[in-house]
């Protein structure tokens, strides 16, 4: 087993960031309507990884961009993350009490309320992203947009809920997360590469990369479900078993999966290679995905 | 009373347009995720006024334009509307079996499946409005983003479920519906004078037409909630007084109602004079929105 890994100075300062970033662009919680806003807020806000904003930073830092301009995209792709979980969490979805140590959106504010926060975290995304003029933000919001729907992240939702109680292949396992949580995860490093101009080579590089962290996250994410407990988490470990989900450990057992993990976490460092010190932030965040404790 | 009206042969075709359009940007229901992609289809091609849509168009021809590049504006609108019907047919939120004469996404999908055909359906949105260079496009975006999230349509349906039970003033009612209708009506009109390369001038009118027109659907079907009977609707009647909702008969009386809608459908003629014959078509759904039985 890895030691517990600790961010690095640079990356909890992005975390901030980001929070900062998506404090200023949620709507105030003193505004009507009160009661949505502060659900959204709640959603948004609630701590959590902040992966996927902190790959949409890494990948303009690995090509020599910090601009500003990296925050509404990384806003954009943690606003949709949040919407996913709320809801995911959902009676009728995943039915979870808990999130993050704390209880789910629609346990704190009713189910209806939560149904509307993940719907205008959503547009929220789009419309961020939307402002002002950005150069090659219509191919950003197409990216977005194709990452979320039924070809990404609520295609691969999709596929989950009809998966389970019946046996996937590993095939089937591993598309259904690439679009499930891979999509998004693309989609968040793509976006921070149009936003510093990314030519061909490095974007394809970069989508090596993402496709492969993508893949790795789950991958700890269901070895972490068998191994982890209840309070690390601050979620229901060993759930998989109970919904009768196919893992990757219930497919490959856990030394395979951990096997597995650590190709994956080669390929996504050799992706990025050709970066240098530039992809250092990225390299960081391959081994944390591949590494976390939760 | 008005007899009943007949949408002209222009707008028939407009219809069929936009359904054809509409069907060709939904993803095939023989391909995976099957069961999500019969969602989305069956939420969004079901049948419907179809009135977004025939704004849009109908905006761009009183712009002198009729391009094939209004048809994605149009489809982005109306999935945006679908997939608010979705949600809000869901049995935390209005708990409707019936829509349009048919049992519900929910009652034939299932709820999950429901809430995340609502979801994919607002993410298509954003995405072919993204898809191409479109001149204006990240404007057109994010008024669509504006008009759909907490500030617009999600926002007033947040407003309508915590006004439910307690009795509005009419300033109150009025502004939710201009949230929860109004929003996407006016990014209906808005995207279709974008589309067009409208002048601020034309925008300003075009923006007062769809305020009014907007207002006065809700106005109208206040009115048929108290008139109609349920085989006309295809949904049941009378619900808004079961469910304690203000409404612009229970606030202001029937009268004064039709009263209102008439000065309203007024403002929205007045605003498009100036587009002479062109505007016809946007006249003769001002009026359908007024005097429409269902």
């Amino acid at each position: 087993m890895n030691p517990k890994p600790e961010l690095s100075a640079a990356l909890r300062e992005l975390i901030a960031r980001a929070e900062r970033a998506l404090g200023d662009v949620l709507p105030p919680d003193d505004q009507v309507p009160v009661d949505l806003h502060r659900a959204m807020r709640y959603a948004a806000l609630g701590g959590g990884k902040r992966l996927r904003p902190l790959l949409t930073y890494a990948a303009g830092f690995a090509l020599g961009h910090d601009g500003t301009d990296l925050d509404a995209p990384a806003c954009a792709v943690e606003l949709i993350h949040a919407y996913s979980l709320v809801h995911d969490d959902l009676p009728a979805m995943d039915d979870d009490d808990m999130r993050r140590g704390r209880p789910t959106c629609h346990i704190v504010f009713g189910e209806a309320m939560a149904i509307l926060a993940g719907d205008a975290l959503q547009a929220l995304a789009f419309e961020i992203l939307a402002r002002g003029n950005r150069a090659r933000g219509m191919e950003m919001l197409s990216t977005l947009g194709y990452a979320c729907g039924a070809e990404g992240m609520a295609g691969g939702q999709a596929l989950d809920l009809t998966a389970t109680g019946r046996t996937l292949t590993l095939a089937e396992l591993e598309y259904m997360h690439a679009c499930k949580t891979g999509a998004l995860i693309r989609a968040a490093v793509r976006l921070g590469a149009l936003t510093a101009g990314a030519d061909k080579p490095s974007m394809e590089a970069l989508d090596r990369y993402a496709s492969a962290v993508g893949l790795a996250f789950q991958v700890r994410d269901d070895i972490l479900d068998v191994e982890g407990a209840s309070e690390v988490l601050g979620k229901t470990a060993g759930k998989d078993a109970v919904q009768g989900k196919s893992t990757f450990p219930s497919l490959m057992g856990l030394d395979a999966s951990r096997a597995r993990l650590a190709e994956l976490t080669q390929t996504a460092l050799d992706a990025i290679e050709s970066f240098g010190a530039r992809g250092e932030l990225l390299r960081e965040l391959a081994l944390y995905a591949a590494h976390r404790h939760h």
